[in-house]
């Protein structure tokens, strides 16, 4: 099972350093660019959430395998973007996948770090969709996760943080209650881009 | 006294997550991302504070007070946004009382955790305006904390943190000190607004 | 020895606070912003480290001269930014030195609590270029470090701080190891900036 979980969480940071270097490569960046923007979309979720519980240094830097994924994602990217923007549906299912895992285990560890379930659940959020928007500011993009033209993507992450949230703190817990979680968001985020959902915006008047 | 001062803290972050949550709307950010930005606004500084001075996890993920204020002053602010624009000067009113307790709770709980006078007075001026340069960073402006055609905004918050630095240093502690640097603090910033004080620039050549 | 460090340290800060100051100068920031940009340029680096290993209260916020020097750096800016600018090159020798010692200082920090070699060297290039990446961001800049036009910053850096942080690790430890990589990432630099040494970029199709 923990292998499971670190391999399905592996190739979310694959999914989520791919979106970071295609960023920098549309922006031009140079090569030093791709690798950061990569490792920073892909880990600097997981960092916030570290830092911020105590729990130092972060994982992301103990870890040999969470720090050599983005530098092989930026690697590939580098090489075969053409092909890996034809196959942008699959990198949208890989992130799909990583936003679920990453907001269910940062809910998980912050609890297990002491937190109430709501402040848990919003740092498994923060988990899930931190490393994209430090990519959108670093690229002088307004970041995807507020875009009215975006489907729903923090709405699947809070849905399933506070569900996995609260479950445990009813004492159901445990890794089918933590892969529930993660699926409810994959599934939930997979039909707001298929069903073109959105987000509500302030209405305004004529 | 300690609820007088949570009654003014609470009221702070009220008034800067409306003022996030203005920014949002006036950038079309969907309702995701006004809650985000008032969030964001309100508890960036204190997070930021906390997470410098190493009492993780920060007061606002450890006091649900904190973390509703955000969310309950986004949904004000989603449905009257027309109206609390036009009490711009309110809330301007209530971000200057925001600024001044922020500032001084900062500096005093920096002071608490071993730093010098200087440096707790900085991370108390990190407390005050933090969040709202963390607000413009995410909305892409130029942070309002550094534009020159904005009234005085870091010099009120600078004098007053280093009061209370330097009065506590000095042994002259207690809830007097304090409340007289918040009043300060807040009183400099409405008669900068007043009287339309500005901070200079660098000279240029013609 | 450690007074040399530490007047190197003082230099590359006060090199790294000037670069903030021109651009808060160029950007028509008033005296707040001058101040707070050189700050942050000069320090942002270093109290990420600090806070990413967990070393807080970060040593910016305990030694008073790292907190002074930006400010001296903002003055000096302040009133002889014409001149300033003439001296570019000048700028840009200190600014190698400070990458130079920042790596490695940040290097073997990252090392002493307890980090493996690989992230310990990315924690050195943090110390060294963060900063600068926060000064951009809060400029609204696209960060110099990744593009595509300036010459080779990150790459010196990566190589010192892997140099040092290997040496570390085959117990070849002491103030030689670490002055030499400075020089490394010093020279590297420079060189860089004379033969006009860039990074590639991905291609592009026609």
């Amino acid at each position: 099972m923990a292998a499971l979980v670190l391999a399905f969480e592996l190739a979310g940071i694959f999914a989520f350093a791919v979106s970071g270097a295609l960023m920098a490569i549309r922006k031009d960046f140079d090569v030093v660019g791709i690798v950061l923007l990569a490792g920073i979309t892909a880990l600097g979720g997981g960092v916030a959430r570290d830092v911020i519980i105590g729990a130092t240094p972060p994982v992301a830097f103990t870890n040999l395998g969470y720090f050599l994924m983005p530098v092989a994602a930026a690697a590939v990217t580098f090489f075969a973007h053409p092909a890996i923007e034809r196959l942008a549906t699959a990198v949208l299912v890989f992130d799909a996948a990583g936003l679920g895992l990453f907001c269910v285990t940062g809910t998980v560890k912050s609890l297990a770090y002491g937190l109430s379930p709501l402040p848990a659940a919003v740092l498994g959020v923060v988990t899930g969709v931190g490393g994209g928007v430090l990519r959108d500011v670093l690229a002088r993009e307004i970041p995807a996760l507020v875009r009215p033209d975006g489907e729903l993507y923090a709405v699947p992450a809070v849905a399933g943080a506070l569900t996995v949230a609260l479950l445990w703190s009813h004492d159901l817990r445990g890794p089918w209650t933590a892969a529930g979680a993660a699926v409810l968001i994959f599934v939930f985020r997979l039909v707001a881009m298929a069903r073109r959902w959105h987000a509500p915006t302030a209405w305004r008047r004529r």
